[in-house]
């Protein structure tokens, strides 16, 4: 082994989309684990749209990414050395890795896992964060009941795919949004969407609307909100009363630059928003699943056993390579991954 | 008695701000009471911004008046004659009389009144719909927590003072928005806000979020909101994690024109709004008190004794004469009001 290691370090802050040149590949000393810590070699790292907002500026629920500093997430790999009880060379474990080769950690920041109970990669999605914010929250905010309607962007996505089919397997109505013919057939046929709209097909929201209409003929009781933009719109339109809207991301509007830009919903007003959310009597939620991980062994209890018996199925769109996880990335912010985005880095 | 009696219809539907010329005055013959209905002579009838929405003809939780009906609203009054079991002439009821002299109106939908209790015009104000729609908001979606921040506009309304007070009462830091001078005063004075801005005294949002930021420095916990337009705007930037928003009206947007109308608002656009849903994890919740009426009589058990030992206070702005309550509405929607405004009617 030897004791250069390579990360990506943000190199400029974005205005708008992300390029090669906000990020930096670079090498660097492999570290020591301090007292408390472990060094692991990572084998993947996840793709995350929350990862956009980490490189602005602007007041968040995190702290920015410095200039400088190493891309931040969840990632995946064994234990070289450990500094930590509990913690042994070889272990599989996840953790905040980032956007690395080689990285040391809080262990208490760290998760053991077993690989011979499902793949690694897993608890990147369908098993992670993604996995368990479609189930967090739709449970807690969403509050299904069989014979609604549910409906959900990024429908093929980590998190929307999740929250799609457990919809499913509740008696709902799914109607899934996605960008392209072939995403909307796999919305459906991979995991179970009642209907799938593409919403790439359409130019303005008032046509979007319409197909979303027509795949939700009874109105839509759950809207689980994670890209805003136009969908949003169309779909805060056709919200029954007493609807629910859990919101954990708005990925069309983290590239519009910044709290005061409006790069889509133009029709979506102010008072158009207010008013729908009282005169339906709406219950609008926003969350992050890091308030949350209190409830995570309950959510892989519920759905390891769903994904062991084929009822939440998952798809991962896999790059390999720490340098192309720049390009990857970006991608994952235009839609062109398929399935939850992980990068195979050693 | 004559068998004449007067009412006021809806003579066209307004755009923006309602005119006399959206009001006429009839004459009509006196009804008898249907079985199952009560005749009733009205002595005071309530005036409530949700009466704006009810002249437009866009979708919301209620029908609108047609034109040519009779304008909608809760009032007080005295029974002439009774077609329904448990009310007898003489009977000082509460009951949806509309602006009239004289209303026939279901029995059931009727409530009686007790004068020796309270006086009659409390069950249209601080012991009626608008005291009871601040206390089950601020109850059920603000769920405030000693030490903690609220804020809410119309501040000496029948609503906003309610909120205020029942808030103080249980040991929040109370901020009212009002306008003018002589408002503040009385909210602070009258109704023990900690302090209250006079939103008149700025023109811009960002003056108005400053003076709302300096009574609020630890920022606000529960914004009950019940005016939108800039007050909404400068509310939602200073909303603490975790922060709660109940929804239960927009008055500063009710003359706006209708849903794509953006009259005050332009600074809050769509993605800033679910942007800071999201990154506060706030819960915002739409509601009408008509869905809650179950909880009418928990409101009066808790709030009667609070007002007859004085931790309650309500103020009255009562208008004479029917002929003149288009105007006194009017006025109502920008603020003209001194408390709860209702009018003598007979």
């Amino acid at each position: 082994m030897s004791d250069q290691m390579q990360q990506i370090v943000l190199a400029s802050r974005p205005t708008g989309a992300p390029s090669q040149e906000n990020f930096r590949l670079e090498s660097a000393a492999i570290p020591s684990p301090a007292e408390g810590e472990i060094l692991v070699k990572v084998s993947h790292m996840s793709l995350d749209p929350y990862m956009r907002g980490r490189m602005d500026d602007a007041k968040s629920y995190a702290a920015p990414v410095p200039i400088g500093g190493k891309m931040e997430g969840g990632s995946v790999g064994v234990v070289l050395s450990s500094n930590a009880p509990g913690f042994a060379e070889g272990d599989h474990v996840f953790g905040p890795f980032g956007w690395a080769t080689h990285s040391t950690a809080n262990a208490k920041m760290c998760r053991k896992l077993d690989p011979a109970q499902a793949p690694v990669t897993t608890s990147l999605g369908v098993l992670g964060m993604p996995g368990f914010t479609g189930w967090l929250g739709l449970k807690e905010y969403g509050r299904p009941k069989a014979g609604e309607t549910l409906a959900v962007a990024a429908a093929t996505g980590p998190v929307g795919s999740m929250v799609g089919q457990l919809a499913k397997a509740q008696g709902l109505r799914t109607v899934g949004i996605a960008g392209g013919a072939e995403k909307c057939a796999l919305a459906k046929d991979s995991f179970g969407f009642d209907a799938c709209i593409d919403h790439r097909a359409y130019d303005n929201v008032k046509d979007l609307r319409k197909a979303m209409k027509d795949a939700a003929p009874d109105g839509i009781d759950v809207y689980f909100e994670n890209v805003g933009g136009p969908v949003l719109d169309a779909a805060l339109s056709l919200m029954n009363p007493h609807g629910r809207i859990p919101v954990c991301g708005m990925i069309a509007w983290y590239n519009a630059g910044g709290l005061g830009a409006d790069a889509a919903g133009q029709g979506l007003t102010a008072p158009k928003i207010w008013r729908t959310i009282l005169v339906n009597f709406l219950s609008v939620n926003g969350f992050i699943i890091s308030n949350h991980w209190d409830r995570f062994p309950e959510f892989v209890a519920e759905v390891a056993p769903m994904i062991a018996d084929g009822r939440v199925k998952y798809q991962e769109d896999i790059t390999e390579g720490l340098e192309n996880a720049p390009q990857a990335f970006m991608d994952l912010l235009t839609g062109g991954n398929h399935g939850k985005a992980i990068v195979k880095v050693g």
